[in-house]
């Protein structure tokens, strides 16, 4: 199973509604990340779990005082930029825009919607359920209790944690903060497993608010599943019995190994595993 | 004084050595703040502080795993993009270049180079001497070692800051992490003087090592004034008996008053002060 995310140009863009294919230099994303994104799954020719990843990018655009966002001018233009296409990945990205030089925001810039689709990464089939092999990662997760949670485009920390490995057989890294809290994967939130319970880090000083994470923090919930969100450090890893990554794009991945360690995938809880599966990559 | 730093838009761009304002929409900058820059002062038609400016660049390159800038050339294009602009600023972007969807850097992207002329901001003139007024701000600095020091992209948090205030008069605002310790103004890096001796924070677990910081250390150190690189926090802040800021735009600005508490400039090293200024802004 391949599983790098690395995937070529995109086949479709449009820039504030427009095809096209070059934008703006002095575009505030490219000069201080000032921006927002999305990256959203697109199953039978619609996109999953769209309101969850809506709330996010309204409450990102809240918290880095950029306009909110017109969904329903983005839902139009996803629809026109998906036509025809079955599966695959829908890229969104809302920059602060233009501006001139100097951090402070212009005052009125209207912000610039990118939208852009890329093919469905190759592993994402039904073979899921063998779970991935999971490394840690020696760079740090930034620490900053106003830009956590939120999908923002200040991305190097999982940058240069993703750059640690090349092999294809490892699927995803494991990152902590400098306090050595456990936060997530590169691109992933992570949940531990002792047999009874379930555990996620909390997403208040790094970290994002995954939309999976939201989905499978109620369907737990729904099965009765006690999941405490927690700080969870390498002693908490450790002890788990299982762990499982989440996102948009993967659904959910179950850890088969992590560091050398191997897990038995079958004390998981399935069920909830595979609901959660089933409800990330389904339109809606 | 107005000493907002806001400026319109750039005279004269260099995209990779060529004219141009528009950029690929696959650049990692734009998705992932991806790069790094340098914002360098231009006098008669040159540079100021061009080495400090490339070391660090330098340094950027290799704490991101970017291919090394090649100085000569970006020395070039810089003496080209000048050519008759007497007083201004260059900002130079560093970016990891155009890549797929997903944070792991392409195997061998060149990285792309754009420079961008700006005019000087009205501000900088011989009235520094005056002094600037300052406050606080709420947002807090992004702590990660691992890039720390370094002018990288990832610059929400200076934007959020910055962003805290309007009033044209105050000139910076001074910024803690999410510890309480001091780190800099959005801009700008601090030093506080109690009397006899310099204080300024480390830039080992957020901040930018600024290069009229490094002029500082290395011109107090000439003129016998001990300078303490240490944590700091408000009490010190309290405590001090004056402070100042540091930029490659601004050279140097002592602080007139912090939050309405207000400062005898009088009381600061101003044989240090003026030496940076002049060193600070004045071309090589």
């Amino acid at each position: 199973m391949t599983t790098t995310l690395e995937t070529p140009a995109p086949s479709r863009i449009l820039i504030d509604g427009r095809p096209g294919d070059r934008l703006s230099v002095l575009d505030r994303a490219l000069h201080y990340g000032d921006g927002l994104f999305e990256t959203i799954r697109l199953a039978a020719g619609a996109p999953c779990q769209w309101q969850r990843h809506m709330d996010r990018l309204i409450l990102g655009a809240e918290r880095l005082g950029i306009e909110s966002p017109e969904t329903a001018l983005l839902a139009a233009e996803a629809a026109e930029l998906i036509d025809g296409q079955g599966e695959g990945v829908l890229k969104l990205i809302l920059s602060r825009g233009d501006g001139g030089r100097g951090y402070a925001p212009p005052p009125s810039a209207p912000p610039r919607r990118l939208l852009l689709i890329y093919p469905l990464p190759p592993a994402q089939g039904p073979d899921w359920r063998r779970g991935v092999v999971v490394r840690h990662c020696q760079t740090p997760v930034s620490i900053n209790p106003l830009l956590a949670g939120i999908k923002h485009l200040n991305r190097l920390d999982s940058v240069l944690a993703r750059a640690e490995w090349k092999d294809p057989a490892i699927a995803e890294g494991l990152m902590f903060d400098a306090n050595g809290d456990l936060v997530g994967g590169t691109m992933t939130n992570v949940f531990l497993w002792d047999g009874r319970c379930l555990m996620t880090p909390p997403v208040d000083r790094s970290g994002i608010a995954g939309t999976v994470r939201g989905l499978t923090l109620e369907l737990a919930a729904h099965l009765g599943i006690e999941c405490l969100v927690m700080r969870l450090d390498r002693a908490a890893l450790d002890q788990a019995c299982g762990l499982f990554l989440t996102n948009s794009i993967i659904g959910v991945w179950p850890v088969r190994a992590l560091e050398g360690r191997r897990f038995d995938l079958a004390l998981l809880p399935w069920d909830l595993l595979d609901r959660l599966y089933q409800a990330a990559c389904t339109p809606g």
